[in-house]
């Protein structure tokens, strides 16, 4: 395992007491999610649900936190009421906000889950566990990754940091519904989503794209293109991805395969599979884990990679919160289920 | 468009005047979708089902033929009363029964839609009318080509041929769950394909791979070799399958989208989508169409083809009545949906 | 049969040659099956799909006809290039459109798929031909069905007009999404609406309870008070409903069955199931049949009929091919498929 | 709330500190959610996993717990390593089982989810606590209710225990597919269960009938006889259940909210919505609760009850947990989710 996935004594963080959270965006699909999970978190108490003036409805499952203008949270914020903010906003939101509420710009620890500073903006730590944690584990600021680029970078890392990889990489993903966002679209009535697939802006020039480049560049000083093939099909949750890699010298299976089991050896979220099984998305279904299998084609020239998710827990709210255990020295499992629930 | 996939003056079949058809494996999923798309065409008159001793179940979806034993039908071909057989049973039985009743290996027209006969064996012609029209026009045995395979190679055929290809192509498809066939397995259980996407048997090893690579080698002497993903989505019908191809030359995306145009021009079953356009399984749903996007990643080195088709239609049933329509000299269209039932 | 669900030779019209017809509304649900249905109906030639100047979207699945504004529709009405209307509006627009374009309201014959008229209203005839097949056949006007009131009349016709209904009847139905309609609403998004089945306005106040309770006192002078619970389930096409009837003197199963088969034996699209079998939407997925079982509970006391059909087909778009066969003095069966694709 | 439901002093049973549970039929999905939901609740330790020798496949979810043959499961309970005795099997099962293998019917505490013992036999007391909550404190084995009948009965008991009733009930039911059962069939496979819904054995002759038939006798000493419609619809989990009450004086609706709001005042498990919302199945998944509407219809002369819960947990597992708390004197909520996931 590389340093930065490590923690050592000197990241490692006195532990928090408990958070006080305050959380926009709590009506989106990762948003309801977070909740969830954070229900079940022994120290995450969620205090106030952030609401712009322009957002008519009420959030759904606050539980016993009340719904709060942005200019109240402000408040809350400086009197010290509230310490940590999560934002499941969409891209491009909390960006603004930040900028026209300053006193929620200085919430002490802030997990933003949108697009908008994980190319590292402001300061914000890119939040994958697997390859930053112990920036993690000392930041302020998480930018908390996509759910296609969670399942391509770990699909990709081992393979990266171990110098294989000698040209152009393809990935064809598949996603769930939700991946598509809560605003209504024909594309994804039940109607019009319910019995087909289809795929959609395939190539290169996705943000998911830049995200993966960018992780891979970081972390291994070499900088693989990425081709990208993203297909939603008609399911709520789940990411099941495919990478082929081609090979700087021809690998055996068995090689490939015990180079990616010895990387995430000590990773609690993270799952090798049998020689000869392959991942389903329904084994991470509501759970917090990625699910791989590694096998070469082509004479081994080529390292094929198939990764599965749930891109509404490890693919989002699930992340968050293992971010926000490594950010404030609690047990990284903390209320994140291993275990699926398969139907 | 290569001379086998253009009729000429000799191939040209003096038109027959309607078929008495013997259907095999009519219980089936493709067997069923085949008794759906004959009784709407004018020339076809389903004759017999052909029942095994063993299959205790009567076949639904008779319409007006009875069923029948396999004794009793070869008496049927016998007395000229049925001159065509239609096999839609899984691989291997078909093969099987001809040893067994002779009389039935003798009727005149035999399609049969499991892969037994698509090496070719026992003068068997491999049935994709795009690349071999011409020999499907004048054969009598007719081999229907697999759902994947006909997607697989719809979408590498133009490159193959061209002689583009540089090296091993990967491909990722997902499919319907009918894919899988009638029998009954926990896998495919409501509960437990409902909600999830899974990957089985991904490598080079499949028996769709080795029919591919058959395909473009008959035809363009060159023989890339295909790592093959397959995968299975919560829905009925339908393939999505994605093509990442190794270019000798970069390529611009518009010439490698004018040459699939071009190759593709005269053929009523294959559709290249506008650019910026990608395919979805909804749009051939109930169709015989084939539906393919083609543009190029990594700066021009890798074609990408995507191709959506409905695997019961195009990829079963409705091909094995393209191969009736050729073989009889009827026009190829005939009792053939074009137009799509989205939902 | 009653008078009224027979043709008479006196109400068998002379058969129009065939219909120039213009669609508003295409872009519906029931639009757009009407358009699919229509491209297999001989007679009917779609001559211009109307659009709203509010309507931005072009209609989907126009073929060869093209879209045109209500303008000038209004002038090929009047040139006579345009002799029907087809309106599959929602719910109060095409009665307001009327008014505003004289010319479209003096279309010589006109079915309307909205609730607006289906009172009587300006002279409009109910379209369910089961019960008003002569006075369909003699009219200029139609006021096609709903959905869950073509279910409950041909559930209740033949115990309405047997006088054997002592009391209030309770009707459970439960439909498919696309009965919400196309407009876009988080209730039916995939995400919400896949994998929960919900109850909404329950009661007697339903539109689709007048609907039934009108066509029962009209055909059989008694009024029963209908309670009505619709459900929605995840699935795209379909009605399954369930009425429980109190009946005057206790029944034998089999003398209500044999009553229902004596009532619909020369209805093309009705079918009585045998004793034991009870319906599924899957066997009228596509059809324009309605498929009913009948038997009695509580020692005879009450009766129980369940019906199931395609709320797009028998609930809307087929019907209106149906009365427009009527009221065009073409066989009924024209253009309308009474086998169903079950999968 | 009638004196059955409600705890007293002398029900009150001490704490046991934990119990050692092996787990028959651990395999079904009654079973898996069983393992699931114990996983989370402090006080239950699955020990062992019994297996019939006929069982080739070893159980899934195990956990830390072994597969187990019967015979060395009566060992572990005759060494007291085991004490507790929850069967998820198929219905015959158990009952068989404990003939055979003695020790096994000696285990100090037995649920038995089947409907083996529904009926009183062999001293199990019926475990619906909202009915029957002290007689469960005090039992050592305990028959868990079937789905339909836990919503059924809370749906009619207040009804009954208020002598409102004047003639016979009749019910309509909808249910996901793990209803059916984990057994292999045709039925419920995804191609053929995917987009319809069917009605299955409508009557008066169902067993869930009789075990709601005699609930209310032994609560209310009246008898109404209950019609029932069971349905099968395309989703995972979820029953949705509607029943139209013959009433004996006019009602308003008022008034029948408000008792049926006092009746489960202090359940916690039975929620009762606002007037005018209507359950969704959605919002009881994998959530022990069961969420009810009530109102009258017919000018107040019928009552109508919609129920929904999810039937794997309220309807089976979870109900198992509650009764295990009642019987250990644990608090009733001990390790059952209240809140659900709705997607």
């Amino acid at each position: 395992m590389t340093r930065a996935a490590t923690l050592t004594q000197k990241d490692a963080q006195p532990a928090a007491a408990s958070r006080r959270v305050a959380v926009l965006g709590s009506t989106g699909y990762a948003g309801q999610e977070f909740l969830r999970l954070a229900r079940g978190h022994a120290k995450l108490q969620i205090t106030a649900l952030g609401v712009r003036d322009e957002d008519v409805q009420p959030p759904r499952g606050a539980g016993t936190a009340s719904a709060c203008s942005l200019r109240d949270l402000g408040v809350l914020v400086d009197a010290g009421a509230c310490d940590t903010l999560v934002s499941c906003l969409p891209h491009g939101i909390w960006k603004d906000i930040a900028r026209r509420h300053p006193a929620l710009a200085l919430t002490p620890q802030i997990v933003d889950l949108s697009s908008d500073h994980r190319d590292g903006a402001e300061g914000y730590v890119y939040g994958l566990p697997e390859a930053f944690r112990s920036q993690i584990a000392r930041a302020q600021r998480v930018a908390n990754p996509g759910c296609y680029a969670t399942a391509a970078s770990l699909a990709l890392l081992p393979a990266a940091e171990s110098g294989w990889i000698s040209g152009p990489v393809s990935v064809s993903a598949l996603s769930g519904v939700s991946g598509a966002g809560r605003a209504l679209q024909a594309r994804t009535s039940f109607v019009e989503a319910d019995g087909g697939a289809w795929a959609y802006r395939a190539g290169t020039e996705h943000a998911h794209v830049a995200e993966v480049e960018r992780t891979l560049t970081t972390v291994t000083h070499c900088a693989p293109t990425v081709g990208f093939v993203p297909q939603v099909v008609p399911m709520t949750r789940g990411i099941l991805l495919t990478a082929f890699v081609p090979l700087r010298q021809p690998l055996a299976p068995e090689l490939a395969r015990e180079r990616y089991q010895a990387r995430y050896a000590d990773e609690p979220y993270v799952r090798l599979l049998a020689p000869g099984e392959w991942p389903e998305t329904r084994a991470t279904r509501q759970s917090n884990r990625c699910d791989l299998s590694v096998t070469t084609l082509h004479g081994g020239g080529t390292l094929l990679v198939v990764a599965a998710l749930d891109n509404l827990v490890k693919g989002a709210a699930g992340q968050a919160i293992q971010n926000l255990n490594l950010m404030n020295g609690w047990p990284e499992a903390t209320g994140l289920p291993l275990e699926s629930t398969p139907w």
